[in-house]
This record gives C-alpha cells, structure tokens and sequence, in this order.
C-alpha cells in the first residue's frame, strides 16, 4: 500500500542520473548501465510477477515447483540460453497449526507466534508449562540444567537495527542453536523473542538446527510486542500486586500454553534453476550471479528473496543488451535456502570443480547499495578500482572488509572462487525479515533501480574482465 | 518494543514547561497542572497496567468482567469515590476460526484476515465463491444484484490517514454498512479492506450491523497487503498472461475460500463502572469524563481506549489532589462500546434526566491534543476562552467547528449537555485501530502526558465554572 520513502538524498542522485545528457549531437548506442537508469525495471517485475502469481514457495513444496516452472518461461521470454532445472532430493518440513496464550497468573492472552523451521510438534492438544525465563541466548547456555527440565524456556534476546545487519548472528543464535540448546537440558519446548527489529504483531519464523542425538521439542518465535508483553509478566508474576485479579496475591510462576503442529514431510525434491548470458570468449570462466527462488510462508517473499532475483537477473539481461559480454553470465535461482541452503550445496556438488571467475548474491532486501566489498586476488587490484569508481556515482562506498558473498555461492566462496559484495542497507531488513509483512509493498521501486543500475555497473566491469585479472 | 517518535516541536514545548519556575520565593502550592507535568503519570500506569493484567477485553466476555474488577479496585486505591459497578444486558458475539485464501487461478495463497463484529458463520468447513469485485462501496450500492448474487463481495475502498480522523465516516461505510448492502443483493459473504492506513499484515476488525429481517453473511476484513495482493491477482485473473502458472490461458474468475466462525453467545451482562470526585456545592451539576474499559479481541486495547481511561483519570486525579473543586467530576469507564455504545446507552437509561455541566471523552489514541472544539450556551463564551488560553501553552489550537463528544456521552450530548472536544492527533491512530497492533508500546510517554496536561488544565476550568456559565 504504502511506498517505503526514498532517501532524499538518494533520490536526488537519481535524479542527477536520469536527466538528459546535456549533447547536440547524435546520442550514442546505450551502455548497460544507460538501460539500467530508463524503461521499464525488469526486477519491478520480476519481483512483483512472481509474488503475485506464486506468493509464499516453502522448499519442496508444490508452491515452490510452481515458481521453478514460472521461472524457467520467465528466464527463456527474457532471452537467456541454457535455462534450465537442477533437482536435488531434501528434507520437507511444513507449519501446522500455531497458537500460543499466557496463562496465568492473570488473565489469559493470546499471543503471535510463529514455528520455528524443524520444529516438532506439541500434537494437537498442546502442552502446558511453566516458563523459564532468559534474558539472552548466553544466559540459556550458562543456565544449570535444573532451571530449564520440562520447562518452556523463553529467550528474550532483542535485536536492533544496524544498517550493515551485523547484529543478526549474534542475535541470531537464539534462534539458530538455542533450541538445540534448550532440548540438550530438557526443556519441554522453547519459545524465543523474534529476531527482528519491528514493534508489529508479526513473529519472524527461521530455521533452528537440532544436533544428531538431540529429540527436537517444540520451537516457536513470539512477535516483539508478545514478548514485551510476556516480559512485563513475568516480572509482575514474581511479585503479584493486590490489584491483579488473580486467585491468591503470593509470587507464581508464568504459564503458557503452547500449540503447534508442525510436520516432518521426509524426503521431497526441490532444485535449482540456472539461465546464461553466453560469453564471446567460450574459453573463459564464467561470473555467477545467485539469488534465491524460495521464501519462507508467512509473507510472499517479496524482500527475501524475490528482489534479489530480480535485481541480478535485471542486471544480466542489461549487460546482454548492451552487448555481448567476454564471459559467460551465469544466473542461479536457487531453491530451498531458507531452510538449509540446499540449492547452493547442491550446486556446488555439481558444479564446484568448474572454474568460476567471481561470485556475487543479492539476498539482504531491495533497499539501496551503500558499499562494495572485495574478495578478488592480486592480480585484480585495477580491476577492484574500476569497479568501486564506477559505483561511486549512486552513492557506493568503499568498504574496508573482505566480500563474504552470499549462502548460495558461498560454498564456491570457501573453496576460493573470487568474490564481490554489494552491500545492502539493512536499516528496515529485520522489520520485515521471515514476517508475513515480507511482501511487495515493502519495495520502494526507485530503490530496486538503484540495486539493479549498481549491479549492472559492477557486472559488465567483471564480465569483460581479463583472463590475467580473474581465475 | 520501540518508541512512538515524540514530535520534536511537542518535546520542546514540554521541557520548557517542565522547566523550574524561575521564582526564589518559596514555591506555591502544586496546581492541578503543575501536578500533571511532574512526577509519576497516573494515565500511564492505568494504561500499562490494564493491558499487561487484564490485556483484550472483549464486551460481555469474562476478560471484560475480570476488566472491571481492575477497574473498581483501581478507582477505590486512587482515592474516588461511590466507586461502582452499574451492570447491564447486551448480546455478545464472540470470534471463532478465521482463514482464507485466494484459491484461483494462481498458486493458492493464505491471506490475514479478521471477521467483523456480528459476522456470520461459513460453518467449519468454509465456503468457495468467485469474487464480485466493487472499487468502493458507493459502487456496491449502485450495482445490480445479478453482480452480487451468491458470490464473495471485496470492497476495495483504501482510506488514508488524517489529523483529525475524517476518512473514517466516508471509507468506514464499508464496513459499517456494506455487509448488510452485499447481503440484501445476495451475497454469500462480504471481505473488505481493512479500514485502516497501514501496511502490516494485520486485519482491522469492527462492528458491522444487519438491518432487523436481513439475514446475515460472512463478513471479514484483509489487510492491506492482502487488499492489495488481491487486486493484483483480480486485474491478473481478468487477463491471464502466459507466463502465469494455471491450467489455461483464458480470463478465469478470481476464487477465494472462506473459513469464518464466529457464534452469537445471546444476552450476557457487561457493565459501566463509574467514580466520582465529590464537588464542594452538592448543588451544582457534574461534569461528565468519559472513555470506554472494553476493547476489540486482536490487542490489548491499549490506545483504544486504555489510553483514553487513562487520560481522564489522571487528570480527576491531579484536579483533587490540588483542591476540592466546586462541581462533581463523575469518571465513567463505559463498557461494551466497541460492539454498539451499550455502556453509554445504558449511562444515558439511568441518569440521562440528571443535569449534567459538560460532558468530554478521551477515545481517539494517544497521541497529542492538538485542536479544542467546544458546544457550549452562550452564557459560556468567557469560559470557552478561557480554556483556549489555558491549552495554547500545550500546542493546543482553538477550532471552529462544533465539540461532538465521544460515543459514550453521544446521547447526553445529543439530549442537549454541552460538550468539549480536546481533539488528538490521529495521524497514526488507524494504523493501529481495531489491530492485533493496538499494543502498549505503541503509546508514546511524553504525547500521553501532554494529554493529561491539556485534559487537567480543561477540567480544572470546567469543574470550577459557575452556574450561570454551565446549565
């Protein structure tokens, strides 16, 4: 509904960009970066086609073949060679029902609760429970075992917004391990404050890992008002004032009861789908570019990750129309990331012995470029140079850090493909990260075009780089 | 979890009035505004207190009863008085299962959804229609009845914020009246979207009312996102592109499955409760302050109306606290607004024929007073005057339209007791209203005082004011 504001700033540079040149004479054939700045966004489209006529595509499930197939036509009616489909065989597991309510001392509440991934299941009837309160992921793991046995462990653990997402992993641990964690001392399930940044009744899902040996127990996350709200109980019920209505007025424990059903599918197929840019030099490696074609199923993964696909895959087919690059493009939409990064292993064991001459992803949003990031070797520091003044324009820094790419390339990455980042602002990312709210609206267009425009600058340096420059 | 943003203009107005008088002197008694801008905030704890114990408080449900209970041990522990419960019977409608989805003609997607109050039920098993699609309800009105006829009504009627709230009246109708328009042609059920101006996927709910001899239907509220995403797919639907996912190519009505179960429970009992600040001239007549205890079932009611409970309390308790004032301040915490104004009709039943001074409500959120609108005789033109002179130092401007009141002293306003309004800003009020989003941390500390300020410096006048200036 409404349109995410434009940075003043950044609108402006983008205006400066898309006023005419100011020549008499014949204009010249368009660059890749001159088709990026006017027209139609193909990444608009992309990402708007997709989350409309798909929505939610869970991995392995018959939501996400559909997208497979959408993207296969879309990938062939925008030109690209070589698309097709890569299956690989992986684990399916889907949300039930989910429901959650504070109990007690006081009036009972219904709250915002999500499944976590690889949940298991409360059955139908739920279970009921005291909670064990920590007030971070640290805490948990120092906590003895008898604080947590037949508990329901509550992790509050609040993330805030950083524009570069730095606070994700440690946050984030709460989520990814804390489960594990919990299950290990002998809680009855887990419920954790989301990892998000956004005040809405909207709880972010995410995929937790139990250790081999470890029986998962059921892992839900709670929207940040929920847990502000479980907070201020918790702390109420250690000392219950005589004005709540309540049957006796002595401390008591938080109750909850918890409902969620998720399930365990067993081995379903999921699968990637490339698309090429054929190179002049057939000689020469080629420069993947990845996104990935699944979402979680709350929102219609709009940010996460449809616009990612559209940015890379606007930016090839800009680079292919502006004329025919040294090195083949390779674009991989890959499947069933969100749940275990299946489509980037999977790739990787089909294609990891290939030379590659760089990776990159987009997958943190649609919100601008701030900075680039290199991992290249030696031999590429003129290309490096190139790279960052041709992005400087839109309001590209430099950054100081290595490139760590993305999931889906990142397999490539650790075995020493070359990468390059192009990072994200992340400022709003963990709003809407994993929530239903992940969907179209969100994407502010004039932003998408900066992405795709940055994008197309850096990929048609790389893509006509030198046999010397990259592997 | 985040703070609602202070308005910077606001904060400034409020330090230099929170500045120390620049006297050296001993300092006069505190006066009853002097009191409203130190220390600890009554509104404050009402409002936290209230939503953390009791929290959604549906009317005539035990939450509300519970709320009532808080609420009279509340009243008591301040230090009012003839504290008291005043019952009576309304019929109760209460939520049930709640789900859809946009089943055709691509990828099956779930939409957030809410039902309206006095829906009735799809039965367990839900309903499958084609949706009639209506761009507002101005053209459901004007539509023939073959175009309704036994299919799923939408209404897309997208209401945009405003200051004063005026969008509610025109845009509201579709909720308000629409399902009762939709089932009169034949409808089979009635989704709208939500009246509201945010872009969360949380439904707005409300009431809805059926004309005496109309049967009812299925009525629910999408959110924005999902208003918006059925949109996309209706225009899609309508010319179905090759690149789509479907069975065919021909144009291809839009499906939606509807599962809603809502239950009339018949008549329940729910109740006003009401305190009072004795006045010095038990001759004199009352003013009346009013809010309403009972909330909708998604949130914790917290700015609708915690807040507004909260707001008129404090400031009765920062007038006693600096003095007896002439006249009676009765406190009314309505129950049962939400659902159709039950609490003040039933105000209106037992006291309507005692004189009443003036009558105000708080029941429009939290944020700041920013405009004063008054209905007074003519005998209180000095008196209107000097309340503008009062709240001007707050920020406060001087309307010219008439006071209207609120619901809850609608009736005692519309028998002819004059009214002021001190009109909050409601910029954002219908981002929240009737949501799962209407939480405490919605509510900003510093607008919430502000609040009590103007309210304690009105009431402090008003309560005061001769008995030739107010009948």
């Amino acid at each position: 509904m409404k349109i995410a504001r434009t940075p003043t700033r950044f609108a402006g540079i983008a205006a400066l960009l898309l006023a005419p040149a100011a020549s008499a004479s014949l204009p010249p054939p368009p660059t890749a970066v001159g088709l990026a700045l006017q027209g139609p966004d193909p990444a608009w489209s992309i990402t708007e086609d997709l989350t409309t006529e798909i929505g939610p595509r869970m991995a392995g499930t018959d939501a996400e073949a559909a997208a497979r197939r959408w993207a296969v036509q879309r990938l062939q009616s925008m030109g690209f060679v070589n698309v097709r489909e890569e299956r690989f065989d992986m684990p399916v597991w889907v949300r039930g029902a989910e429901e959650a309510w504070l109990t007690g001392p006081f009036q009972p509440q219904k709250l915002a609760i999500a499944a976590l991934g690889n949940s298991a299941s409360t059955g139908a009837k739920g279970l009921d429970g005291d909670i064990a309160y920590f007030t971070s992921f640290d805490a948990l793991v120092a906590a003895p075992d008898t604080d947590v046995k037949g508990r329901i462990v509550f992790i509050d653990n609040q993330m805030e917004p950083t524009q570069d997402g730095s606070g994700y992993g440690y946050y984030g641990r709460g989520r990814f391990t804390g489960p594990n964690v919990a299950a290990r001392k002998g809680a009855a399930a887990i419920v954790i404050r989301s990892i998000g940044t956004d005040d809405h009744r909207n709880p972010h899902t995410g995929v937790t890992t139990f250790d081999a040996g470890v029986k998962p127990i059921p892992a839900g996350a709670i929207s940040n008002p929920d847990a502000d709200q479980l907070v201020r109980q918790w702390k109420r019920a250690q000392q219950v004032k005589p004005n709540a209505v309540t049957a006796s007025y002595d401390p008591a424990p938080l109750r909850m009861k918890l409902v969620l059903t998720p399930q365990d599918l067993g081995t379903k197929h999921s699968g990637n789908v490339i698309a090429e840019v054929p190179g002049s030099d057939p000689a020469a490696s080629p420069v993947i570019i990845a996104c990935h074609l699944d979402s979680w199923d709350l929102g219609t993964g709009a940010i996460d990750d449809a616009a990612g696909c559209g940015i890379v895959t606007a930016a090839a087919k800009h680079v292919m129309s502006a004329g025919q690059p040294r090195r083949t493009i390779r674009i991989l939409w890959a499947g069933a990331e969100e749940v275990g990064v299946f489509g980037g292993k999977a790739y990787f064991d089909a294609h990891g012995k290939e030379k590659h001459a760089v990776a990159l992803e987009s997958d943190f949003g649609a919100d601008r470029v701030w900075r680039v990031d290199f991992k290249l070797p030696d031999s590429a520091k003129a290309l490096g140079d190139r790279i960052a003044a041709a992005v400087a324009p839109f309001g590209v820094t430099r950054g100081k850090q290595p490139a760590n790419g993305g999931a889906d390339v990142g397999a490539l990455i650790a075995a020493g493909v070359p990468a390059v980042d192009l990072a994200q602002d992340g400022t709003r990312y963990f709003d809407l990260h994993h929530t239903p709210d992940d969907t179209l609206d969100k994407i502010d267009p004039v932003q998408l075009r900066q992405n795709v425009t940055v994008w197309t600058a850096t990929l048609a340096i790389l893509a006509n780089s030198t046999d010397s420059e990259l592997p």
